[in-house]
């Protein structure tokens, strides 16, 4: 399996490429610069001690892999999605952006189609199967690998298929993930990052996160 | 302490009332019809083996009691509100509504003020302190009073003492308190009620509920 993961050299890539790394998925980190892409992807490889990533411009990551995740900031959302558009087609995409307000992040905007999910799904056309996932784990706890993570990785998208490749996914990745089913539920998914961010300021942590109870084991 | 729990009759109220009578607190349970108050109040007071529990139509409820819950559907929220307004001036009232959409209620509604809680404060005014909570905890969970419950509740409006004056009443009820900080949180609380009947659809369960992890214990 190759993953490639668009504005990797962010806050949430990297903790998410060495963590699919470690479990012996291919990872590709994307980047609108190729070389920005090329040295973080350097910098991880160190850090995993093996040269299992890459670096490319998002558009060639996009070509490369079978599944993509998206973590580049809302502002960045929609124009890399266009970069990226013929590249996607066929493919999963793993949409892990959250429309938090810039001036408060704490508190969301609100994207004409309900959510970033939707949006991107809209924009993509039904030759892509978006999936959203990841919203809800901290960078800071993603990119400490030598311990768990105490969060859930709520799943949703149109296709049944799609989000059980990405539980797959979060599964290699160590975590553990709910089926949340159709695409909507992203603005509930989304929006709970907000409200874990102000949970982080409020209690003066850096990696609050969120676990469902009551579902069968 | 006296709580009045308006539409205390329905599914969220008899597991509050409940709850909270067996803390010592003093619990009455508001309808639109009087009757119907007393006649639930008398098969609680049945259950719990003790007379602690009075029915009274909501306006004679909200008159009575220091703090006041609200629990009716949401269809039902303004004009309740609007029932008590003289009688909540001065009072903290618990908004436990969720406008959910009625065609499908693993949807919301989108109120005008952002949440049902922000509905509340804006029609009652700045004399009545409004504060979320227990959107997320089952029915059939707070109804099941021989076992805990594994669900946080997350607790938010505008002012600091009237959020402290809930989270003791969340723990008297046996239940972990969340601060959540101030009213606008409410949009993704109420809406997470919204995944979480939606997970019980899917996972075939009837108490789905949430825990916050990474806080200070």
């Amino acid at each position: 399996m190759i993953v490639s993961i668009l504005g990797g050299t962010g806050e949430q890539g990297p903790g998410m490429a060495l963590r699919w790394a470690r479990a012996g998925i291919e990872v590709i980190i994307g980047s609108r610069q190729q070389t920005r892409a090329e040295a973080i992807a350097a910098e991880l490889n160190q850090e995993l001690g093996q040269p299992r990533l890459k670096g490319m411009a998002n558009p060639e990551a996009a070509a490369a892999a079978e599944v993509v995740a998206l973590t580049v900031p809302f502002s960045a959302h929609r124009s890399t999605l266009e970069s990226v558009r013929e590249q996607l087609q066929g493919k999963v995409l793993i949409d892990v952006c959250v429309p938090l307000d810039p001036e408060n992040p704490r508190k969301m905007l609100m994207p004409p189609a309900g959510s970033a999910t939707e949006e991107a799904q809209e924009l993509l056309g039904d030759g892509v199967k978006v999936v959203a996932a990841f919203q809800n784990v901290s960078a800071h706890e993603l990119r400490a690998l030598e311990h768990g993570i105490d969060c859930d990785v709520l799943v949703c998208g149109n296709d049944r298929a799609a989000r059980q490749t990405v539980m797959d996914l979060v599964e290699q990745m160590g975590l553990h993930p709910v089926d949340a089913g159709l695409a909507f539920n992203a603005r509930v998914i989304e929006s709970l990052t907000a409200l874990l961010i102000g949970l982080n300021i409020r209690h003066k942590v850096q990696g609050s996160g969120v676990r469902i109870t009551g579902l069968p084991a």
